[in-house]
């Protein structure tokens, strides 16, 4: 369970990094920045032993997960029923190219949270969560939509996971070989990686004379992701 | 399993798309097509019941993913052991906005395979591996590096997983909303996303006159990962 005592996730053997423990961490501020630059998780769950990873978008708030997806799925229903589930959010940085195979690496940001999920109940709660999932990445957008219909509640589940415990692993690391392997004439490098926004394409059929929002500061062609849904957290969350 | 008579993966209870038909896909030129374009997957499975979602870079062969991992690693271990498996890859092409919280949506391309993986066993076929791995991202980088040594290859697991079955889930629309909803004053746009290549830094510690490969047209800055490993992969495997 999580330790409300410390800043910290409690370390058990799920979330115990056996190896590299040096790119490990289990503070709730990097595990909360990772999580909160990312926008697309993977959910991993089994159903009757057969494991299943199903990629969607998730947002944190406080010490809980939620996400969403249609009432009729089987995945959200099984979910919904308390089963335990493992949600991955991993942030690819960088390919570092060495001068042998083994030193080859990835930079990145992961995080791997555990616990279990459940629905959430109560039409005034759902509405909430749609809400912030809206407004958490896009700060002040819900109120500007046309609210849910009752059909769409109901076509709807939220569900939310407590962090029972979480790990972060993070490799920020340039090009490292062993000593006798810098005389190998091997080209090397590291490549940068980052998510960016593409210039926004309005629907065609935008009412004439509307103005973009204030969020659209936050999503400027050619920004990182992570960087604006990070800085969406916080404009919504404080 | 794999219906060797047909282009396409069996659809059975685990890969069949149960909602949004219409996004599915079963043949193998769709799905590949996705694997090939992606450099990070994300493997569920479960040990005693908890489920793990570890995100790892893979590659395709035929009808096999392959993936690594320390020997140490109690995630490859368990792996290796033959458990079922489900790998999932997601690209993220666009946000699509819409003028009620039920309508966004993201682009997406999307592949859960599932199988069974399995060690690589023995010195050939793991050194065949590692080179593929290399070979598969960077056409022609193993032969330049130093070879693998014995402890090297010792402490590295390779694992492969024939695809059992697979399903492609794909998404690429425009901003749709009910037709009563275009009155409504929301401003919508569909905010493309694409994952770029940085300018390469080379290692400070380069050899004095080494000629960048050959490869690296494959990937110059500002071009999509997703571009650049899918020709990369058709350029060593043709």
């Amino acid at each position: 369970m999580a330790d409300d005592e410390t800043d910290s996730y409690t370390v058990e053997s799920r979330n115990r990094l056996r190896r590299k423990h040096e790119r490990g961490h289990y503070d709730r501020e990097t595990v909360h920045a990772i999580l909160d630059a990312a926008m697309l998780c993977h959910v991993a769950y089994a159903i009757d032993g057969q494991p299943y990873c199903t990629p969607t978008a998730f947002w944190r708030e406080g010490d809980r997960l939620l996400w969403h997806a249609s009432s009729a799925s089987r995945a959200i229903r099984a979910q919904s029923a308390g089963i335990p589930v493992c949600v991955t959010v991993a942030l690819m940085d960088a390919i570092v190219l060495a001068r042998c195979g083994f030193n080859h690496s990835i930079n990145y940001r992961s995080v791997m949270a555990y616990g279990r999920a459940r629905a959430i109940e109560g039409n005034a709660a759902k509405l909430a969560a749609m809400d912030n999932f809206i407004d958490r990445f896009f700060p002040g957008r819900a109120a500007t939509l046309r609210p849910p219909s009752p059909q769409e509640i109901k076509a709807t589940t939220l569900v939310e996971m407590e962090i029972e415990t979480a790990a972060a692993k993070v490799r920020d690391l340039p090009v490292h070989d062993e000593e006798a392997d810098y005389a190998v004439p091997a080209w090397t490098a590291l490549i940068p990686l980052r998510q960016v926004l593409g210039a926004a394409e309005e629907c065609p059929r935008q009412l004439p004379g509307l103005a973009a929002p204030a969020w659209t500061a936050l999503y400027p062609e050619g920004r990182r992701l992570d960087e604006a849904v990070a800085e969406a957290y916080r404009a919504h969350y404080g």
